[in-house]
């Protein structure tokens, strides 16, 4: 069974990070990728046609570069359009009940301003209750999730590249979770 | 000094809380309201504009609907592409140092969901964690938010009259904070 990963870059051509970890996910095949800034310029998500991907996968992945602590905006509008009432949730909203949902994330700052001490205050895993809350919601199961951090200013290639690696065990992993 | 409300409902011609927070906002003459949803149809956000919106008020109120524990998408946009390097960070970016921020949601569960033995497992506290976040970031003061339970279907005139009481309330204390 692949894993679906469902990628959300406002602008993947000039992205490092990202555009490698999609590169090497591309090139191991065992990993369907929909990237919906790519999917839809416009902003008009296709709701039945993403559902109806959702539905194939038992594991999904939603990968993305952090910015401001959240999401970027195409993939909140797509949680808004997809998880639609009667499908995602409603008495007889139940697709994603038992699916295994989980983040890949890129971060600009360092972990440890990640902490109550740092500039941010609050840890990785609080930043992304959001998303924990809607799995909940939703009834799926929350894996643990990828962070990759210190991504703010041209990472070194070095930096990139183990990245890379290490994302692509984490993929990899999932299917023993 | 005035307090600016940067409002944000993706349909709030069929709003009833909000549009009714609006209305009496706008009624009670003392708070200057920004509806990004009407200003920016096209989500070609006006950077420079809403910059120096921001810098002429010392107290700002960001409003909307809480959907999937997160922001309307229009306002992550507004948040990725107004809180500039150089503006609201960096060694040059101070513009937002100092300012009082605090947010005005609606919330369509009941507040018990919002408890580790609810069905969202996570306090309305800890799913705004992003917001605080940024608030920590950008050198801001996070004054107490306003939360409103309960709308999820069709919620009484009575519970959206008393709502807006409440919220009268919360915007008119902003002045003592």
């Amino acid at each position: 069974m692949k894993t679906l990963i469902i990628a959300a870059h406002p602008d993947i051509a000039h992205s490092r990070v990202n555009k490698n970890w999609l590169n090497a996910a591309k090139k191991d095949g065992n990993f369907v990728i929909h990237e919906i800034y790519k999917e839809y310029p416009n902003w008009q998500i296709d709701v039945k046609e993403e559902q109806e991907l959702l539905e194939k996968f038992e594991c999904v992945v939603f990968e993305f570069p952090l910015y401001w602590y959240s999401y970027p905006p195409l993939l909140k509008k797509y949680f808004d359009d997809v998880f639609a009432y009667g499908w995602a949730y409603g008495s007889k909203g139940k697709a994603l009940n038992g699916k295994k949902f989980t983040l890949a994330v890129s971060v600009g700052d360092d972990e440890h301003e990640y902490s109550k001490d740092g500039h941010i205050g609050f840890s990785i895993e609080e930043v992304v209750t959001p998303f924990k809350s809607a799995v909940n919601f939703v009834g799926a199961k929350l894996l643990p999730s990828f962070f990759a951090f210190g991504f703010s200013i041209d990472p070194s290639d070095e930096l990139v590249e183990n990245s890379t690696k290490e994302y692509m065990k984490f993929l990899r992993d999932l299917s023993f979770s």
